[in-house]
């Protein structure tokens, strides 16, 4: 981290306009430094109005300087303020948070002398390695790739270009992060998978897990997330998935591409999971099942078989007084007697 | 971790009389060096009874030297046992717990020589910098606070005055720690939320998280919990606030003073809990709703909309013999159809 | 991990079937250095048949050279195939995943020279210390053991002989860890116990963890998992236990020998939870009660009283389409008024 360094930019309304295809109505020059919602936002901030009718009233009052509104909504122009008219405000708002905030992930090249990197592996000279990282045998590291401190990239394991990991991330052996990753600190990537063979009296026998881990590109990986590698072949993750914190990927899974997937979701061994999907915070998938492409879970949902057809699916009880729910709860014990 | 030593002391019922506010019988000059159940407790160890009824007989049969007793409960003293009556015992208890074992969090104070320190952070000169340890530009360290062995504190975060982080707790850049906070391993405050545009085949667009996290005093945090950035706000966490292991908090949530949250709990996005709430564990919150003081949520509930009045919860359902749940199970979707 | 090296060995049918008490049929010098499914093995690969009348098609069109089979199965043998016949085919395929595998967790011994241990720990000779790990005051790391890099072992801590710390794993003070465990990255075990005193309006006062934990031998401890410390006794582990990722086991708990429990469990302080049981994923088990020996938990269920019959219980629900499980839970609410 000490060598990492915050670039803060700026933009006229002029070069936003250009960077989003927004059409512009007001100060062309007016410059733009942060983004804030409408309640906070300064004369030097952006701000946006996805639902045109429910925020003219706040949007009237703001002091934001620009304002990303929905294309045709007519929202009045008044004077000091610009408006940038775009059909999906809220995709562009995702944008200007790249263009003002993305400078925070900007690091030095370099390695950081307290950094322990084995002489076989490969580090690109444009590749930062901060803080006491270890680099083993054979491991690669990308174009401008960013290994945090304390990292720990295994043995012949890849980080492709232009990926970033921050502190404290592990990669076992033998695993593949795609290009233009962000990996965040405490996920582990690549531990064995819980593989055993029962033996009776005698307990559990350990399946060795020799498989790898490959991540493709674009892949956002949250804080304390854990993939398991797999037993004889790869876990693999799709390009452009999201995974959020604290979600468990069991060995084998193979998660489609751009599958978004919310906190605290565990995932067993060898379930294929399609792409596009959207799972919720909470949801249990169990083993040796597949799910359709565009499928959506709703939080706290056990998927106990396979899912062949895309749309929603749920089986999280909503909160109930306890009282309430108690009384739900012995109805239903006395309807199955 | 090497630079810190257990200060063990010992105390005399009587000076132990004096800080709990207790009433003495018996022999106060009676020494207490550690703490025990009943069971298992030695003529040197304080024990204690919370409920006189239930635990006469264990407490007749026991070997501590000093029991603290509810006031009132009118106890027989024996010989060789000293007793403190107090009015709530299992408050007394967890002060002596304090008095006796705190010690073990003692260090000594010191920048250990393999930390990296930026020029620009402001550390105070009784405070701990454990081995390894990386403090980023511009961040502060309070009088007293201790930075465990590997920790990473990022750019511009703050650790108020004797907090103590154990080893191996990363700070992203712009968190602030209040005072005597208590930060288990493996904690990681302040990576990004989990937020994306939807952009349609193209996947998702990442928005970049640009507030931080403010913590207030006396919160505690446990083992490999995460608590992420806020997007445009700061992520809040109030003063005396308990979270245990394993728990996600997501981007924007406020958590009102002194709430106290079990194990492997996820709170997602905007999400707006109140002061004084138990929240048990497993428990699973979506985004942006409200919950409000003096809740008390069961284990494993979803809470699905707000709560706008004091009172229990609960949405978890009671294990049964697998026989009979699959015949409930079956029950219900009869019904519903 | 740098020092680590992958030893990659390879066995002729003749050395396997003795290994594994196996009948042999075919050619006995055929030599195997890997393993594979039936689908993508090599004629080097030692493949598996588990059900001989499903998979005798995938056997007939598969290159392994060699191949597990159950005995009696009286499967046909080809020109360049080596059967090798045994009772329980799961179970001689992990031990062929130990004899190939076992290899990529073999480290030279020695210490690191950016580790810091303390002066009055005891590490064998042949221990392996990885780069930058901790080990504190009078901390012990018996034969053969490997502390991987970034470890983080506290004071009076033992690490058994012959087990392995994969990297950033953190053991607190007065943890003991048995012979022969593997213990993942990640994972936290000692940190305090969630334990406070409610003290009204101010909150909630600390309750000092003076215990530790004790592991026995042979236990696996999955990434990011949590043990923690006890408040006066100490959390118990039995012998051959193996736990999955980003499982909670919260203070006093004791888990009896060869259970097993998979990923995102949660368990609360002082639960007794028999031998030779197996939880599924997500389970959460409640405070201060007793589950017997041989008790199977399905997948996210919910444990709230002590469970005395082996047997199998549930109470996790099956996903449904959204729209017919929002009318089973609305039919269930009428039924309850």
């Amino acid at each position: 981290m000490p060598q990492c360094s915050a670039t803060e930019g700026g933009y006229s309304a002029r070069e936003l306009a250009e960077m989003l295809g927004a059409h512009l109505a007001g100060d062309e020059g007016r410059r733009v430094t942060g983004l804030a919602p409408l309640s906070t936002a300064r004369s030097e901030d952006l701000s946006f109005v996805v639902h045109a009718d429910r925020h003219a009233e706040a949007l009237q009052a703001s002091a934001a300087g620009v304002v990303l509104v929905p294309a045709g909504a007519n929202l009045p122009l008044r004077p000091g303020r610009t408006l940038l008219e775009i059909e999906d405000v809220y995709l562009g708002y995702a944008r200007v948070s790249q263009y003002l905030g993305a400078g925070h992930r900007a690091c030095d090249p370099g390695i950081h002398s307290t950094a322990t990197v084995d002489a076989s592996a490969a580090i690109a000279p444009d590749a930062h390695v901060g803080v006491g990282a270890v680099i083993s045998a054979g491991a690669v590291v990308g174009a401008g790739a960013v290994i945090g401190a304390h990292c720990c990239v295994g043995r012949g394991s890849q980080v492709g270009a232009r990926s970033f990991l921050h502190p404290r991330v592990t990669l076992l052996d033998d695993v593949t992060v795609g290009e233009r990753c962000i990996l965040h600190s405490g996920c582990v990537i690549g531990a064995d998978g819980f593989g055993f063979a029962p033996a009776g009296e005698l307990g559990w026998e350990k399946i060795e897990q020799l498989g790898g881990v490959v991540i493709g590109a674009e892949v956002e990986i949250g804080a304390n997330t854990t993939i398991d590698r797999g037993a004889l072949h790869d876990t693999r993750i799709g390009t452009g998935v999201k995974i959020d914190n604290l979600v468990h990927v069991a060995h084998n899974v193979e998660i489609g591409d751009h599958t978004a997937i919310a906190g605290c979701v565990g995932i067993a061994g060898s379930a294929r999971i399609g792409a596009h999907c959207a799972i919720g915070g909470g949801v249990g998938i169990l083993g040796h099942l597949s799910i359709a492409d565009h499928v959506t879970l709703h939080a706290m949902t056990l998927v106990t078989r396979s899912i062949e057809r895309p749309g929603e699916y749920a089986s999280g009880v909503p909160h109930q007084e306890a009282r309430l729910w108690n009384r739900m709860l012995a109805r239903l014990r006395r309807m199955a007697r």
